[in-house]
């Protein structure tokens, strides 16, 4: 089996550029292992539809209920995890992957107050009960992250602050809940620093599994 | 409240056809009465798209995996339940819908073979627990369905006979389990015939609930 690595955190945090940071690192470090880059949602085709609907702003109808915006997150999760992660992982591929079931009780559960019991139910239907390696949380204040979002918002990047507040909270409080997987770090500091934190302590996590 | 009534039973028993002549003799009967005609999946301007999603045929991408295909149709039903149906019942409507939850337990449980004690549970969580007052199962055999159906098959309509055959007995497993609601019917019978059956049986329904 490879090795799961997931990347969480509010927008704005630099999970996205750490992410092809460290797998650069990865394929320099070690030219033979197999590297994946990928992301939730959006990792399939049809991931890439369920993006596009979740996330676009829509004039003409509602929004889709919590329950609904859940449902589609699943979608495209169960999508993911069975032709793309769970292949990957059996050939020993090093998969990293931008959101994965923390979002889902951090956004769904602690942001639109879904119940933390039922998300965990579904997350482990959806994921067929993968659960990452190793998961890096870059968390900062709510207002810096705000402030480095540039562009028009999607639907996600335009709801409150105190939403991303109990975003936030709800990543800490799942941190304090799986110390050993969850790595918290300070992502007010320079993607150079933060990426040489996060590929020093990968190389904790994978070094054992390349000599098995 | 209103009422909620379904119709049920595979692709070419005539759901569809009984569903548009119930509401129009509903119409005749009582003027005064507010009759929606609505649809799982599609029912709102999410389902039309996820409807699309879950029956095209696709040439450059996998199909959907049974649990991301299970997730799109609850995603749909969240969002008709929340922004149709339960509005729909609050303001006295008899609402008539053309496929419900035992769709997905004949489909997705005894179809695709997805466990029924998950099934139920995500059934309720999807629909809010609203469960129909009355559910008209159109029954026949496959053959004789399959002989019906006219013009290009989506993806579900070109499943293989023994999938048709586990769905057919799906539903009539739950008709014995909900003798109280669910009222099957000979489909092989003429329209009109089995049209008078449902409106008969649906005036005891009704009578109750205008009394009220």
């Amino acid at each position: 089996m490879g090795r799961f690595v997931t990347f969480e955190g509010l927008d704005g945090c630099g999970k996205t550029t750490q992410l092809a940071m460290l797998a650069k690192k990865l394929r320099l470090e070690s030219p033979d292992w197999r590297v994946l880059e990928t992301l939730n949602p959006g990792g399939t085709l049809l991931g890439k539809e369920l993006r596009q609907i979740i996330l676009e702003q829509r004039q003409e109808s509602s929004p889709p209920s919590a329950m609904a915006e859940l449902f589609l997150y699943l979608a495209d999760r169960a999508q993911h995890v069975h032709d793309v992660i769970i292949p990957a992982l059996q050939s020993k591929t090093v998969v990293l992957c931008d959101r994965f079931t923390d979002s889902t009780v951090a956004y769904q559960g602690f942001g639109r107050g879904l119940s933390n019991a039922m998300l965990g139910q579904l997350n482990s239907w959806a994921s067929q009960a993968i659960v990452p390696d190793c998961t890096f949380l870059l968390d900062a204040p709510v207002e810096l992250l705000l402030g480095r979002l540039k562009g028009p918002k999607d639907r996600l990047e335009s709801e409150s602050f105190s939403f991303f507040e109990r975003v936030r909270h709800g990543y800490l409080d799942l941190a304090r809940q799986y110390p050993e997987r969850i790595v918290v770090l300070d992502a007010s500091q320079s993607a150079e620093v933060l990426s040489e934190l996060i590929f020093s302590h990968l190389m904790t996590v994978l070094t054992p599994a390349q000599e098995k």
